[in-house]
């Protein structure tokens, strides 16, 4: 009965990554970790994420959706700013630090992931264009320009502005898509962050979670 | 003196698209003019915005960057957020339809700006490499993608959930950048959506105010 009442997030039915937690999914669950909230899953398939009835919750087409009483959301940015709203742990306790929390949101989102995605674009939808090789340094240049500049700025510090916020968590889980490409690890501070980050207790609780559920998932099959 | 509590914003010195409004703190002059609130400009040349007291505001070294008392924000999206958690007319009073506003912005920026951008990078930076003309077709499919669901998700509603809302003045300014390009011409509701946008009142303030200003410097020149 408690069940009812809790947030439903939906996800993969099967990881396209191996259970690595790269999917969006994963910063969700994370934030709902770190703010101490249950939730419920609906697994879909990659079929089912195309149909009009998970349309009517994300009109893209795809995962992760965040249900809670009458409220659909399906933009990762706008559900942990719902969740860190709503509960203390992911925002300071004054406007001007949480304006500034979101603004790294914002950051991680609008101006940091994008050039990331296109780079994974391409080395799916690309990779057998002539110009794939020659255009992937192109790509990874621009990456290069953003990091460096993030870097400059995270310095020597642990977080981004002060202690742990929703903007660091967004932050980190955009970085961790580039974990193992060499470009993060351009910037050692960068690359701390991001294992900073996912030393948190929260973080492993949602990592763990995600693999275990696509690992029943797989065994299931 | 008043003006010294005034927010300023920084904006291009001069304009790269001739006053067009088409650079990101026409948004922000928008939703400015929503509520009622007067700002000042600081302009920036394109030297002094790589600047380390450029990016002291700005880590990018991009325009525009927002000042209100202590608060400095950079992401068009969290100023746009700030100014309307502060003022009223941007957001719905009751907290759902807030978050689904909340919702709206992020799509706008993560999921909508992204491909359109990426299109207008490879018009300025891949125009002259052999691969220019075939990729731009599979950008423009991107994009195509995005404003089909978009498009079906509007249907032939006014806005893009209930009234006017902050979700719907970035999304009208991030699909402003493809007028004229056939894309979006191709949704008559979208198109009428923009025209709808760019009918209001706050809209034409903010409009003139950055045509005044780019003229009022080129002749200064």
């Amino acid at each position: 009965m408690t069940s009812r009442s809790l947030p439903t997030i939906t996800v993969f039915q099967r990881s396209p990554d191996g259970g690595r937690g790269l999917a969006r999914d994963m910063r969700v669950r994370w934030a709902l970790e770190e703010v101490g909230q249950p939730y419920d899953l609906r697994p879909v398939s990659f079929a089912a994420m195309k149909a009009p009835a998970h349309r009517a919750r994300h009109p893209f087409g795809q995962i992760p959706t965040y249900e809670e009483g009458d409220v659909t959301l399906f933009e990762t940015g706008a559900i942990v700013l719902h969740i860190a709203s709503r509960h203390d742990g992911l925002f300071p306790a004054n406007a001007d630090g949480r304006a500034r929390a979101v603004n790294w949101m914002f950051a991680a989102l609008s101006s940091i992931e994008p050039v990331i995605v296109e780079r994974e674009m391409a080395r799916h939808l690309e990779r057998d264009e002539p110009w794939f090789e020659r255009r992937q340094h192109l790509v990874e240049d621009r990456i290069r320009a953003r990091l460096g500049d993030l870097s400059r700025r995270l310095g020597d510090a642990d977080w981004l502005d002060g202690g742990f916020s929703a903007g660091d968590l967004m932050t980190a889980d955009v970085l961790r898509r580039l974990v193992g490409s060499g470009l993060l690890e351009e910037h050692p501070n960068l690359a701390a962050f991001v294992a900073r980050a996912e030393a948190r207790p929260a973080f492993r609780r949602a990592f763990d979670a995600q693999r275990a559920f696509f690992g029943a998932a797989d065994v299931g099959t």
